[in-house]
């Protein structure tokens, strides 16, 4: 990226926290950034975030506990072998009770606060793992995840359910219709996931309609448990499609107002601006 | 089995419906069971249940729907290429609303009903997919199904919380505090699954801990979907252990009276009473 936020050239690898050891982690950069590295003796700098910085990562850096500011996190110096790089890896955010932990999420919030530095609310982060972050002042206050994800894969994909969601598209009404139940009757969720089943089994229920309502009943699930960061609230949504469009209209069900931001230009902005702190705070 | 309901003998295999093709399901029987007969022409009968009467099973069996006598289920002759077999399958049981479907559980029900014939109550069938069954005056009346044992299977083996529960034992106060969980608050469940994980980072709690609370969140939010099933209910749980006593543990720490069965005998009265039904029945 240029100083002016400008990407100037991209690229990506599967290669992450799952399958590389602590070795593993330099040549796996290498691999995608050598063309733009000079022959040196100048260094190019290099911000990293997220799950590099875990204990399974390239280099474990210590959590900074909430409340904090993410924009004023300084990034970790870690040596690399080659002399071309000069790595820094954003902390994460911890939180004690209820305990919860964040890697990279802290780099989006950052990078939303950098665009709407007086924004005062709620951040819904979907993923894998949702971050659900209440942010005041440009602190993380509190924040709390939810594994909706990361269980929708796993329902989908590997669970007798995979026989009735398909892969394709969903009806977006029966996914409204259910994230309104668990809503408001959360303790019936265990009794409604096999009822997809039997729904297609016994009425001939279709994928798209069987994969709205897993969908709306997972997310409806995940804002009953947030429903303390979202009732009265402003949330700022940063995720990809399709999935930021379903917590949108989820939320906007329950009358909620709804910014839309999409997390790869956050995660850009927050990593221009840790390098612009960085700059700032070490000279 | 003899007339008298004694063993004489047994043999297993992982083969079935997740694997087998419709024409694998014959060679797969005579796999396990061909030393047992004789060398024709006398038919060796054979009382099949489960998902081998499903679509994807051995021969569709239509189900039986509710209210019905799981004891009164005639069951489907099958035909087979092998002379000396007389295979029947037991029908399953279905319910239009709640939509729900059970094939193998209206055996076990069976069983339990042979050895109890005046239970009035509730049947808990722990397993991949738990039933719960009001059954009364011999009928069963309406039944409920909860995907927890593949949730947990799930979740415990290929979700991020795989790298907190293990995979051997569970602490049992932390399984009994995490079951009332999800029963008093319903709605929190979704935000307290990641917690085992960050718990697990943050104060190093240990895996027949997260393990426990694993278990303890799944059942404790079957339980608050089964309310309107145990809640002043005398229950029978029927199952493996220690999935069994698990379920066992929950119910008697909501003060539900409990009889315990072991699942595989209670497979065996029914298959044994199913096959005493159609001799009376055909003759």
């Amino acid at each position: 990226m240029g100083a002016d936020g400008a990407v100037h050239d991209a690229a990506g690898s599967d290669d992450g926290m799952g399958t590389l050891s602590r070795d593993g982690f330099e040549p796996a950069l290498l691999r995608l950034i050598a063309p733009w590295l000079g022959p040196g003796p100048g260094k190019t700098p290099v911000i990293a975030c997220g799950m590099v910085g875990s204990r399974q990562g390239w280099a474990e850096v210590p959590y900074r506990a909430v409340p904090c500011k993410p924009g004023a996190a300084v990034p970790q110096a870690v040596e690399t072998a080659d002399p071309r790089l000069s790595l820094h890896i954003v902390p994460g955010i911890s939180q004690a009770a209820p305990p919860d932990v964040m890697r990279g999420e802290e780099t989006q919030i950052a990078g939303a606060l950098a665009d709407l530095p007086q924004f005062d609310g709620v951040l819904c982060l979907p993923g894998t793992h949702t971050k659900w972050a209440h942010v005041s002042a440009a602190e993380v206050v509190s924040f709390q995840t939810c594994m909706t994800g990361e269980i929708f894969a796993l329902l989908s994909e590997h669970s007798v359910l995979r026989h009735s969601v398909g892969t394709g598209s969903l009806d977006r009404a029966a996914f409204l219709d259910a994230v309104s139940e668990p809503l408001s009757r959360p303790e019936r969720l265990a009794q409604l996931l096999f009822a997809i089943r039997a729904e297609g089994l016994l009425q001939g229920a279709d994928a798209p309609r069987a994969r709205g309502r897993l969908s709306g009943l997972l997310i409806g699930a995940e804002l009953a448990a947030s429903r303390p960061y979202w009732l009265g609230q402003q949330v700022l949504v940063g995720g990809a499609e399709p999935m930021a469009g379903l917590y949108r209209a989820a939320l906007e069900a329950q009358g909620v107002p709804v910014i839309l931001r999409d997390a790869e230009s956050l995660t850009l902005a927050g990593l221009r601006h840790a390098h612009a702190w960085l700059t700032e705070t070490i000279g």
